[in-house]
């Protein structure tokens, strides 16, 4: 057991330090100041300060078209490894550009710009309108869809609310890509059995019924003509993975796929005997599409919803993604900027045929690996797709729909990040459960089900963690005037007639009655450990405040009661280190007038030394004087 | 500007202490005791602990049959106490119940037991369904709707989710209580005015124009007698607030105004002259209702909307009621034990023509009063309530309605507790918008309304706190090696060459994104600061994560880019005192080993201490030299 008095070797310490209530701030002021921090954390008109106005007119500019920032230091190197690049991505983006679109029910000729967030689309469309009987009601219900995601995401950056996509965890994103794309996979297995009827549903019961119904109607040629190119492209992205300067083998696979795909059907006519071709292409770029969009269509209502979830996921994934190569390249990303950047490209594209985009982590991570400089490389790219759709569609008439679905089978197993799954396991059991809900929601029941589950769990959590806050007894750790907690350091010592706690969270009307019941329950064991050990009986409380971060009048009830319940069981309630705000409202509150200052410390060590100052000194009880023989022991 | 090398004055303090990993736990001991804490904080067995068989029966008993407990010891002082008491209640509770049930359109033989979640019931039921013009339908569903509220209350306590009742937090309940006060009050305008139509809506905009548009059919006579009782109430109140053993005054003061009420319209027949009176009673005690349980109606869901809502608000008013006298007489409340009675009451009470129940605080207020000692005393009050409806309802047949009118409005005033209000706005200003938010909600729009707005709010803060954490500059408090924050100590001082600073919140996914920015922001403005003012440039980013509760994965990512692009600017980043959770899945995610387990320290002091010997030894820099002569300054 540890003693009273060595826990205060400095005498210096004794002059205790006084806690200061922060200086009163005008009302106005501290809530302009929460404000900006709330909604203006990055600060985005920090480059525009203390600079000449010249200067802040060309900054705002590159802001605002962020060719000027690179256009003036451009040059032929640049340009050659853009234009390496971006043929590099074409020839990536060509044949999962069709696949994607044809997995979303929409005419392949539109899917050139993509991302998972189609099957959503798809998903959530599907459940209204039957894309096969109703082509035209759901191209528009589509472009609709993808209109009402771009409006939401640019005036969520407008609006300062870059925030709300940080309530999609990391967790939740790991686990909804991988519930997304073992739907998608699953999916698959029409192309790949050569099945001509399937399920509408997305969920792993209905599929694996349709599947199972069928087995009379399989097509073992389309089935091993899918096997061999499957086995083929992962091969290579195998290989791209091992060495990170073959990534072109992994880039080129799929056109490489979709050419030896076409070339094998039109030498061998195996269209004629239970291979699939996608057939017809229409030729041309992209109609305008903006007297299409849909809203007067009794359907209205689903379109707004599948654009309001595919808007922010696709916000999600695209940030994230920025996020992540920013990082590599130590560069800075402003979210809300990045969303308005989104959003418009959306709306743009809504309107001329285009439908929900953001940079899909594959396509950039290829980008990034051939070398790209600027977004020059995304022009390059665009010029190639142009060309194709204008002049090269007739090649793909033999391309057989199974290498499409190889292709899409391939990319999605890639985004099945099983090994992330296994990290959160190790490292956080409830992140792991967040991500284990989104993908079984997403999984065997829908993408609405599965995000709601995630994002509800994550919010329980935080909500958990205020509603139950984490009580800690602290002991002090031997040779030092320092406390913590006896749980981390089994080596601190308990202080005899002292009950020191710690409570790391806020202290608020979620957790106030949980924290009274708590303190006096922990008052109750630890004098009946005391009372059964025979020690010295309990003279204080000493509650360490320094990571309780606000209060609020439940709070300040709960103190009240507090200080009340010890005082009637002759107790001493001390405080140690309550932070500004804290001590704000205890002062407001009148808590301090009625507790006294004299018992609020700056540190525990300065608490329990002046209180067994006082024990020892002022009320020379049976009690103090057990403590003082129980010094010679240690 | 402090001085690096006197902040520590302490040589043996260079011993820095080892930061602690707890000692590992079984997932399944760790999960079982947090779920322990979740749901059974109370710890409902701790009395049956360490006791032989015999005293755990009695023990048991007692927890289900609370009269075990005080029948052994009751005794005849005991009984005088609880007949006096007793009978004080009853005179209140009969005018307030007859009150109580014409407010919510039910015959007033059915409102003996009442409390203003009435209201409620009156509210959502008649958007439905009109009580005048189909009284039936109308009582039944509020018996179902009863009974649905006492099994929602029921099922809450066994299931131990009694917490959900601590997120309506005492703001919400002031707002919401003075917003069906005043709600009541409106409506009782009808009652003094003596209207005969009145509007259906219960917001002070329908009520205002219903007021207003009626002008003409105003009666005097009526108007001119409410203002009368209700002056002597709000009188009798009064006398009974400045002296507690007055409290009978306002007690009896319902009775007598019934009383005189009756004898004046019954010696001057003012039912002639526009006085409306209550007129023929049904005698007899409660019929069986329970097969009037209107299951199978089309108005099903609102009933059971209606009794979910009453039932959350009646039970946390009634649980907040229980812990005021809990405090007074030092007793302990079971809130899930209290749940589960509240609940039996109101299931028994639909099913024999009662409706929603709790111990409304002005009642329990009186009881205390009047000096009960058990719950014998509202035995004594069930009995007189009993014969005044067997026997004495004939009395009641010349009680003019605006006496009841006056009797609620009374009562009702009692309830809007302004100078809560203004308490709230003085030490909390988040908390004081929460209870306008519920109170401007109830009044302009509905109680749902209100309840949201109220919630949401409540939890807005909750999450706002997470997602925006306060993260603060620490300086060194002079001649010791405590550091604090600079905003709250102004005389703290920046040590140079490093920043420190302190975050109080868990590193979630939800502001991990936001500490990210807010942190790199921080160093910017430090290192513009420094240079500006020629100051030795920054060395040591040292976070204090004491008051760091817990860390999810995101917030580890924070940390591992966070440490990056400390490395990329050549800072080094330094943690002081993680606590136990966060060391842990630091440690499994293999980020100590990343950081360096050296860099890790048990305090900001020893972290200081330690860097600037390491600063001023291994690597004497121009940096290094120009921080040694600072010191010759203080």
């Amino acid at each position: 057991m540890g003693n009273a008095d060595n826990v205060y070797p400095d005498k210096n310490v004794e002059r205790a330090h006084r806690v200061a209530i922060p200086p009163p701030q005008p009302f106005l002021k501290s809530f302009t100041a929460s404000m900006k921090e709330t909604f203006f954390p990055d600060d985005p008109l920090r480059q525009f300060k203390n600079q000449p106005p010249s200067r802040k007119l060309i900054l705002g500019l590159q802001y605002v078209l962020p060719i000027l920032e690179w256009a003036p230091r451009y040059s032929l190197q640049f340009l050659k490894a853009d234009l390496i690049a971006g043929i590099t991505i074409a020839s990536l983006a060509i044949p999962q550009g069709i696949s994607y679109a044809k997995l979303a029910n929409l005419p392949p000729i539109l899917g050139l710009c993509e991302s998972p967030e189609k099957l959503l689309t798809a998903s959530m469309l599907g459940n209204v309108v039957n894309a096969n009987e109703n082509p035209t009601l759901y191209l528009h219900l589509a472009f609709t869809a993808t209109f009402v995601a771009g409006v939401l995401q640019a005036s969520l950056g407008i609006l300062r609310l870059g925030f709300i996509v940080d309530f999609l965890s990391h967790a939740t994103i790991v686990g909804f890509m991988a519930g997304a794309a073992t739907v998608v996979c699953l999916q698959q297995l029409k192309g790949i059995l050569g099945l001509e009827h399937f399920t509408h549903g997305t969920d792993l019961i209905s599929v694996m019924r349709s599947v199972i119904t069928q087995t009379h109607k399989w097509r073992w040629e389309s089935a091993l003509l899918g096997c061999c190119f499957l086995f083929y492209l992962l091969l290579a992205r195998y290989f791209s993975k091992k060495r990170s300067n073959l990534f072109w083998i992994s880039a080129m696979a799929p056109l490489t796929s979709v050419f030896f795909g076409s070339l094998l059907v039109y030498l061998t006519h195996a269209e004629n005997h239970g291979v699939q071709v996608i057939g017809q292409l229409k030729k041309g770029i992209n109609p305008l599409s903006i007297t299409h969009l849909a809203f007067g269509s009794p359907y209205i209502s689903t379109a707004i919803k599948t654009g309001i979830v595919t808007g922010v996921i696709a916000l999600a994934e695209g940030i994230a993604v920025g996020r992540s190569f920013a990082m590599f390249k130590n560069y800075h990303i402003d979210g809300n900027k990045e969303m308005i950047a989104i959003g418009m490209m959306n709306i743009a594209g809504s309107c001329t045929s285009c439908y929900l985009t953001t940079g899909p982590f594959s396509r950039s991570a290829v980008n990034f690996n051939a070398g790209c400089k600027t977004a020059m490389s995304n022009v390059v790219m665009a010029i190639a797709v142009m060309i194709t759709l204008l002049f090269l569609t007739p090649l793909f008439h033999y391309t057989p729909l199974v290498v499409l679905s190889s292709i899409i089978i391939a990319a999605m197993l890639g985004l099945i990040d099983y090994e992330a799954a296994i990290h959160l396991w190790h490292v956080d059991k409830f992140d792991f459960m967040v991500c284990m809900g989104a993908y079984v929601g997403v999984v065997f029941g829908s993408v609405e089900i599965g995000l709601v589950v995630a994002v509800g769990l994550s919010l329980l959590r935080v909500l958990l963690f205020v509603a139950r806050p984490r009580t800690m007894v602290l002991g002090n750790i031997p040779d030092s005037v320092i406390y913590r907690s006896v749980d981390q350091y089994p080596n601190a010592n308990n202080v005899p007639g002292f009950l020191i706690l710690e409570m790391n969270a806020p202290i608020y009307f979620a957790n106030s009655s949980y924290l009274r019941e708590r303190i006096s329950r922990w008052i109750d064991e630890e004098e009946d450990r005391l009372k059964s050990s025979g020690e010295t009986s309990l003279q204080y409380v000493v509650l360490d405040m320094g990571a309780v971060g606000n209060i609020d009048t439940s709070g300040i009830s709960m103190f009240e009661e507090l200080k009340k319940s010890t005082e009637r069981r002759g107790l001493k309630l001390v405080l140690a280190n309550p932070g500004g705000e804290v001590m704000k409202k205890l002062n407001k509150s009148k808590f301090i007038d009625s507790l006294g200052q004299e018992w609020i410390y700056l540190t525990v060590g300065e608490a329990v030394g002046a209180c067994n100052f006082m024990l020892h000194t002022s009320k020379p009880k049976p009690v103090a004087a057990d403590s003082e023989s129980g010094s010679d022991n240690v």
